[in-house]
């Protein structure tokens, strides 16, 4: 039996988490889950799981939570209500817990994710913001506390399969594949008059509001650029962005024999998740074959980075290295914040994004306080603009 | 330095593993070649390469390259000219060579292969026969004798690259590509009336004439599917034969988790020899490098086993068992030589492998003997017919 937290159960990597421990449950438990204000699936998910610990963001959503459990009929729900940054952090640390998926979306991941390496737990790593703002550091602290770091995004779980005995064998590039979102193909004037509902429509995966507007400027490609780089340890240069919109070539890497190896399989997060929770090995499970003559025909173009800017500026992010990251990341999650609630265009999230890159200097991280210190920064700066 | 033997030295196996040679001098030294009937080409890889052994199988062609040789300037040529199968299986013995490239084409490389497997040495197995008509019996030898079998068919080698560190995880297809030769999309009444010609045009491979025949009745393919079920230990079921006319993914594997490891690169049979003779290490080459965004497209389609019965003939002859295959080997091989000397239509190669078969009770193979038996059985039928 392998015990698991889920930090953001409730989004759409914790409820898949949750289907791979439903279809495995008699080799995977969960202890912990986390959420912030969707009280009611959280209840839901107590109720089923039965984890040993909950924890709520929001206090007083956590105390409403707590009622809903004790009035419960079910005598058999043991599970504690906590609550705040303090709270997922002992989600993220629970004793028992040897795999943590950090399925939270944006900056909250990165104290959680930093406690769980240093209790050199395994990381099923699905918060983005860790690696892209950490990078270098968090890779670092990983290997000094002994942590594994497991990808789960479908991109990097891919590259990371791919690897899997050609370890230490010298990489040419990294083929980084990409849907293209929802304005692929589009110019500039086109994506003036675009509008949130437009952006929140991806042609293939089902996915949070934050992740997908990102998918629709290409910045989510950006991040996992970024993502790569420290992951596997490559240059920006080795780095290949193909668009292919049918996402049916999850990734690849071509090694310096010039064969390439990829991973393919119908778009499915489970699949990735999966691996990540039961690696190194493979099990079985129901989820869809792939049958090529099915799909029929896979596309492929490059990326047009002169009109989805923000792939271009997190190319020179890491060019730029330091803290650069970590800036473009925060000025991006405020932007995005802005654009859904409707405060700015959607060609306004790139031209934030890239000026606040031109006033920032970058400096080395050594420690979770100098990520946190630039990203007060950004979003000071882009919300007194 | 690795020391290798290339049976089959002047085919187009044979010529690229020297390209491979020449492009890794420094690692790679060439002891035994062999060769037939181009003894001009022999003579000048006999310069290049100064091989310690050439063997040539036809003993007159022998003596005239021995004069060539003894008569040259260069005094430093020492190499040994031998002839016949005795000469053969004397450069797949030949005490310096760890590796044997197995170039040769058809049932005359199976007791060379033999020989090899018996001294314990690595196989860079291009001689498509072996497995053919040998299948579980050389898999058993080569397990007895310690003696590792890299294959070195593109697809082979994508499926072998893609089982690395996932060795020992359950298989749930193999997926193999097939071009689709030059007749894909045609239908019987088309076939009735094409020319030896028309059959010599491969797409994307340049091969010699029996394979290129064998690609246009899919009968290659049939050979890969025999191969592959033995190389890879899978049932029949569960190889699916996918049409991808671009050459690119030269074929995959999906797990049983429905994760699909692939593996892609141009057409250039130079990749899969390079990895074969430096397994289990990638070395760095000046071979093109993919660009899937220069490719634009791949295309996959289901193969008409209707029409191209040869295919469907290899799957019937992997449920027979025993020695079905080798006679279907052995039909195929005689009936392409009557389609060469152009003694029967294009057609006529199915319905002669399928005649053969039908008259044909098989049984285990339990040596090299019954192999050969059942092999001159097989041509002796048809050529009597």
């Amino acid at each position: 039996m392998k015990y698991i937290s889920i930090l953001g159960s409730t989004g759409s990597i914790g409820t898949q988490t949750l289907d791979v421990v439903r279809e495995h449950h008699n080799e995977l438990k969960v202890c912990a889950i986390t959420g912030n204000n969707n009280i009611d699936l959280l209840e839901k998910q107590i109720i089923e799981f039965n984890p040993e610990l909950c924890c709520v963001m929001n206090e007083k959503n956590a105390l409403k939570l707590k009622k809903k459990i004790d009035s419960s009929l079910n005598s058999n729900i043991k599970t504690e209500i906590v609550y705040g940054m303090n709270g997922l952090i002992s989600a993220a640390e629970y004793y028992k817990s040897e795999i943590i998926v950090t399925a939270v979306s944006g900056m909250i991941g990165l104290k959680p994710t930093v406690a769980a390496i240093k209790k050199g737990k395994t990381i099923a790593l699905a918060n983005k913001e860790t690696l892209v703002t950490g990078g270098e550091y968090i890779m670092n602290l990983a290997k000094k506390y002994n942590s594994l770091i497991l990808p789960v995004d479908s991109e990097h779980s891919a590259i990371f399969q791919c690897l899997m005995a050609n370890d230490n064998k010298e990489i040419n590039k990294i083929v980084l594949t990409a849907s293209g979102g929802p304005f692929r193909g589009r110019n500039l004037e086109f994506l003036k008059n675009v509008t949130l509902e437009d952006a929140l429509k991806h042609p293939n995966w089902s996915m949070g509001k934050k992740i997908t507007i990102d998918s629709s400027t290409l910045m989510n490609k950006g991040l996992e650029v970024i993502e790569a780089k420290f992951l596997f340890d490559v240059q920006p240069e080795q780095i290949e962005v193909v668009v292919h919109p049918q996402s049916i070539i999850h990734s690849g890497i071509e090694f310096c024999d010039h064969s390439t190896i990829a991973q393919l399989g119908l778009p499915d997060m489970k699949v990735p998740i999966q691996f990540a929770l039961f690696y190194p090995n493979r099990v079985k499970n129901s989820y869809k074959s792939l049958s090529l003559f099915d799909i029929g025909k896979l596309t492929f173009e490059k990326a047009d980075t002169n009109t989805f800017k923000c792939l271009r500026l997190a190319f020179e992010s890491l060019k730029i290295k330091g803290t650069m990251p970590a800036v473009l990341n925060a000025a991006n999650e405020t932007a995005v914040d802005l654009f859904l609630n409707k405060k700015i265009s959607f060609l306004d999230i790139g031209n934030i994004n890239e000026s606040i890159m031109l006033k920032h200097s970058a400096v080395k991280i050594d420690s979770v306080e100098t990520i946190l210190e630039v990203e007060e920064w950004t979003k000071r700066t882009i919300l007194e603009h």
